[in-house]
């Protein structure tokens, strides 16, 4: 069985399973105080031409994203996001576990505007009774969006006006940054986000690494004590040295930036074989996930030896599922997929 | 200036600042242990016909929200409310601040329906993550809703029925209460009520006391300790007698019942008025609040003189404003209203 | 009966229930946006000579205090007080509810120092690893304490300069503040009070309101947004102005001095009593509370007529109780007591 | 420089690191869902001889801790351990940041006792007012202690069987158990431990894992929807196989043991020599950690080689300091450091 469900089914790129080999018994700090996270750190904040960036070691996803939460906003503050944003529907209730609310946008694939942060927050005010409401502190956007989507540069320079503007943070879930980077489109790179948000996370988990986030905070407000509230939520690794080792070798010598290319790259080819079968999608984008809308005969006929990730129901004999690839994925693989869903649409 | 705003502008009725006046110089034991509260919690049983039911008497409406939310959900668990309901709308986050989600369906004038509930959670648990995604725990309903809605008998029914089946527990914001029995379509009654979900409140504050709202817990899963959860949140008043006094005052001989029919009938007599005059609601009910689309120039007009609450724009000359009356409307007043919104409208 | 046991055993003092007979028939905003909440802040203001100080009306002291945490602190930080402090001991896990631990210092009579202050907060970062450990955010005390016990002028001024070294807030629970200022040893006044610490709060439950906590910030970092998280944690009453209406009585022409002058007095009496009967103290203080240590019998002998309040068992014979006087105290009840006392103790 | 400091400051045993890049391109379903996670939760189960035990596998201690609280207590209830229990020391407030408080018992070198457990319930709910005290949940112990100490099997049966009789949960921080399984004197084994508490984690972080704890839930009421609360804390790793491979490890063949009878074994040879040169020990145990109090003069001399990690200032010239072995340390480097003590105690 060949599975295409998500960006998180095998191990780890090898480089860094060696890596943790030839490092395994030195002795360092505990806590992320070793000379390899301080190494990472450095190479994050030299690729981000932030010098005073803070960078944090985080294991996941969850746990990264309800520190933004924590660390930003007082108590009677939600953050703006996507209604199909992870915060809102994927993490159990995580923010506001934290005491916050979530407070959802229309979005396009995932997207959201800086216009409607801006709208929102004057309405907000415009309220007689505003205190009576959750106050908008931030804004969650995820890059790439939980549809694959990605955003331009302007459009992340107008969200990150709109939060200037307002006095909102900005708040960037990387997890899939690698990929939005190595979409053909992006038009952005790192020091740009760095200078057009608050704080943004450099995913791991999906691109290569055994698991981690890195949390750049550029906003010198957000960086006083954040390694208390890491603490306190349980997201400060006892061998925080195995975070620093990771990213220190994916990002040497740009291998993290290497893996997206592979990622997108496989996705790319399975788009123009979609398109190419007339299949239509149920979002477009040039990231590594890909959403045809299938009849459920060609799903239930290439079952036997490929999953697909279930979506959502489009009509009763059709369903739109994702096709996530990732580093790992190998071109035979996607080759094989492409000639079975040739055959089922036939 | 005449206000028809809200329905706590005025203190209480006469009846209860006299009880307080008698009892000034009693001494009684604190926080709600006093014979007054034991008399009313007394009667309420004995109205609701539910001898094994726990009455709490709290100070305010967001309070015994937050606190029946504390006592009911476990970590990971939110409470299904309508898109326009009290706690997910005004409430600053009082439920996140709590930990839990608020999880909004789409209402109608402010009402949910079993058949939500039922799909929704039946959706919750087939999704092949649901542990990702906040777990239904409990239902909240407003009655009346905050468009002045009342719910039917077989609705409530319904409802209660799908939180049985679904393991849910129910949960009924009884602010207005008073007045939603006083809707002359009303087909349900206190025992009814008791019997049709777990936990309920007979409003107070909206009703002609001072303040207090009487929480009445029938299921005994949510019985055990609900005092220590009051005193946490802040919830137990130190002189707890002057709930138990304006209780006892208002239930000795049916003055609460009285004075939400008072209250009804004024808002009777308004839309009687409107609806002679052919303006629009916004939504229709009968209960104690009335929501009149109406032109600009009309609003404007009578603004010397009256003052109504905004409630929404419909189109660029015309909004949506809300008339309340309650137990202190003065029919002179109302008179004068009509007398000016005819004058205006023509 | 006659019940010495705490300070809100009766309702409110005749002058209150008077203005809000006089005011009940006026409509007036709520959420204390009325204009007898602004006399009364006004009042405040003007009496601790801070024109700039927002003061805002709760109702009960455990709420006032979780607030005053939660404006504060960020999610790392806890509150030092006394191991006797009230929010450390009687307020069923308030600020822990709130996120935020109570970090105690052993007390005297539940008075801590500046130096207590400056030694936590400098060995804490001393530290390795400080950040494993919870940070001290601010600090909580009570004037008077729980056990009676009032601060001079210096200790005040040396803990709030303490404050001031270490960054931290400082926050005085004024739940009897009245009888504190009536302590014939007082040496400071509300002026001083205000410049002296962040925010505190002149207790209205026990000095003859129906209820109330005027809260006093002066810190203008504190300032910002309370009212949302007022609402937030249910503190905002609906019909706000019962609160300002209250406080207006009490303020305009220092009858709420002159009642806590008052509930001294007969503290005054019992002592003098009990020295002349030799009758050793748990603790020594001239506010309303007296902690004598009694045998059993003489509590015995006297409780067909009084209650007092169990403090502490101190042998097999003897307990410490706590006669508590307040603003309604009778000269003849303390008589009464005295003679009881005397005749059960010969 | 060789460091004793703690134990963690190595990466993990060869054969976990083997068997990742044995496993490391195999495509397996995430969040602990795989076949690896299955494994080693069955060989718990069959270890534990508790066949209906739930088995959670997660990052680390402070998560796991905070998972166990939230999952087991309400939200007025709070968790009995020693004063000197990581929950209330070193984890910068994280069962406050969950809502509820931790209340310190004080302990011998890190232990509680049964009695202890019944007699804080019973004056407990012996108080007047136990409502605005918060209620003992659950009780917390480490094992071994911060201190090194470990429990008898007749200490453990004893605090839960006075768990039993109060109705409160016994959790088991057991980060060290397989150094305490390790200790010569140990009397119990996992079985026992299993059937005497109603959940305690197998610590794998500081047993030679990467990282890892094992959360062993053997009470079912503490077993329903965990996964939700883990996904919600930021505690369920996406690439959850990763605890999974290092557990079965771990568990297949009993390294898990040898691993802390090595460490247990290192710490013996270093209290040997500690004895014969007749160095006072802060508090005796037979696990992983010795707590000697050695001049400062001695600590200065051997502080270009060794790395100790100092604990408590004794007096003006004496510190103690904690020697931590583990699975990692090397007899080598025992020898090395024994007759570097030795040598400069002379």
């Amino acid at each position: 069985m060949i599975y295409f469900t998500c960006d998180y089914q095998e191990g780890c790129h090898p480089a860094i399973l060696e890596a943790l080999q030839r490092t395994n018994f030195e002795q360092t700090p505990g806590y992320g105080e070793d000379a390899y996270c301080a190494e990472a750190a450095g190479l994050i904040r030299s690729l981000c031409q932030a010098p005073s960036a803070q960078v944090h070691f985080l294991v996941g996803g969850t746990q990264v994203n309800l520190l933004a939460v924590a660390c930003a906003l007082r108590p009677h503050q939600g953050a703006l996001c996507a209604d199909v944003g992870h915060i809102n529907t994927h993490e159990s209730g995580a923010i506001e576990a934290t005491g916050h609310k979530c407070i959802p946008l229309p979005s396009v694939s995932g997207k959201i505007t800086g216009d409607q942060v801006r709208s929102y927050v004057r309405d907000h005010f415009a309220l007689g009774n505003h205190e009576h409401v959750v106050q908008p502190g931030m804004v969650y956007i995820s890059i790439a969006t939980e549809l694959g989507a990605n955003y331009t540069r302007s459009e992340i320079a107008d969200i990150f006006a709109a939060c200037r503007e307002t006095g909102l943070y900005l708040y960037v879930d990387g997890a899939r940054l690698a990929c939005a980077m190595a979409d053909a489109a992006c038009d952005w790179d790192l020091p740009f986000l760095a200078a057009h948000s608050d704080y943004f996370t450099l995913g791991g988990t999906k691109a290569g690494l055994l698991f981690g986030e890195a949390l750049v905070i550029t906003n010198p407000a957000l960086q006083k004590d954040f390694r208390y509230i890491m603490k306190q939520r349980g997201g400060m690794l006892a061998k925080g040295r195995l975070l620093g080792i990771q990213y220190a070798v994916m990002l040497r010598d740009g291998l993290y930036f290497r893996l997206g290319r592979h990622a997108v790259a496989m996705s790319e080819k399975v788009r123009r074989a979609l398109s190419a079968l007339q299949v239509p999608l149920l979002s477009e984008n040039g990231t590594n996930q890909t959403f045809p809308i299938l009849p459920d005969s060609v799903i239930e006929a290439i079952s036997d030896r490929f999953t697909l990730c279930p979506w959502e129901r489009v009509d009763d004999t059709h369903q739109a599922v994702r096709i996530a690839t990732s580093w790992a994925t190998r071109q035979e693989d996607v080759d094989a997929l492409i000639a079975a869903l040739t055959s089922a649409l036939r």
